[in-house]
């Protein structure tokens, strides 16, 4: 089984050593990795060229994958990084085994809590709105219902585990979590 | 042709409406407007439950649809909306039509720039890094490669529009404009 490795770890500076480590970890479980090739495709035209052969490739990528293991962990804001939640749609879209996880333990809705500092009121449509005039989800989930939905519907979890700060994006126990039940299942 | 409407204008408190200006000018166009369920679905259950209802009624509406047009506009921090980019993902996946549109005029970098007041460095791997270590993507688009890249190789646009502050989420000129080249194409 090929298992397709989403997240914004491409980001870090030791993006390749933490890919490194993830793809041994899927090998331990008799698995195949599938690393994004952010910082494998070689640099050839115009950087928005580069981009488009980026997408092509880990979109092949995700092609010849059976399953994806995406990594929900929040960045830059409170959500999960958009490359991501796009490889995730399309994975549940080609009928994937899909499976998640985020390193922060705050549910959605207590990110946006914080993210007002608190500032949320209940409107009379029944929702809560943010200082700013947004409504927010409340739904008892780690991220974004399409995400989540989209996982737990297709028989998938979203493991979450509370990471130290130092590792929060690189950090792999709820990874090898997400492994473990892939085997079990 | 059936025209998946993804957004976060579902989370102002002006949705329905925003939703029914967006379904009245997808008709004009001869096309059928298909709006996503967060204000449509019933609450039944529990909100974790209520959660996978709106994403299994969103996921049937996407696949009755023939195209997507995506709102992909920066939502609560620098990238589009976590569910919308699920939602374009699903639809690349499927082989559908996609558009997008964003009423920031701002490339991604430049709202990358933005986020970390200017204070970016260039490391020795040729990476620009922000002032958290993490690496920034300056590929000369929109936002993340994998949006941009899903849309424009399969030949659809990411249409830029500088909206006014107060319709920020709800300007719709991109939005007619991507239907203009549906209807062209």
């Amino acid at each position: 089984m090929k298992i397709y490795m989403a997240g914004p770890e491409v980001f870090l500076p030791d993006a390749k050593a933490v890919l490194w480590r993830k793809s041994e970890m899927v090998k331990s479980f008799g698995f195949q990795p599938m690393a994004p090739g952010d910082n494998i495709v070689d640099i050839v035209g115009t950087p928005f060229q580069r981009g488009l052969t980026i997408n092509q490739f880990d979109e092949e990528l995700m092609d010849q994958s059976d399953a994806i293991i995406a990594n929900l962990t929040p960045f830059r804001g409170i959500g999960a990084d958009p490359g991501t939640c796009y490889e995730l749609g399309y994975m549940c879209a080609r009928g994937k085994r899909v499976y998640g996880y985020t390193n922060d333990v705050r549910s959605h809705f207590a990110r946006l809590i914080d993210l007002y500092d608190g500032k949320i009121e209940e409107a009379g449509d029944g929702r809560k709105y943010g200082s700013d005039g947004l409504a927010l989800e409340d739904l008892d989930m780690p991220d974004n219902l399409m995400l989540v939905g989209g996982i737990k519907r297709r028989g998938g979890t979203v493991v979450v585990h509370d990471a130290p700060a130092d590792i929060y994006y690189s950090d792999l126990t709820a990874f090898e979590e997400c492994l473990r039940l892939l085997k079990e299942s």
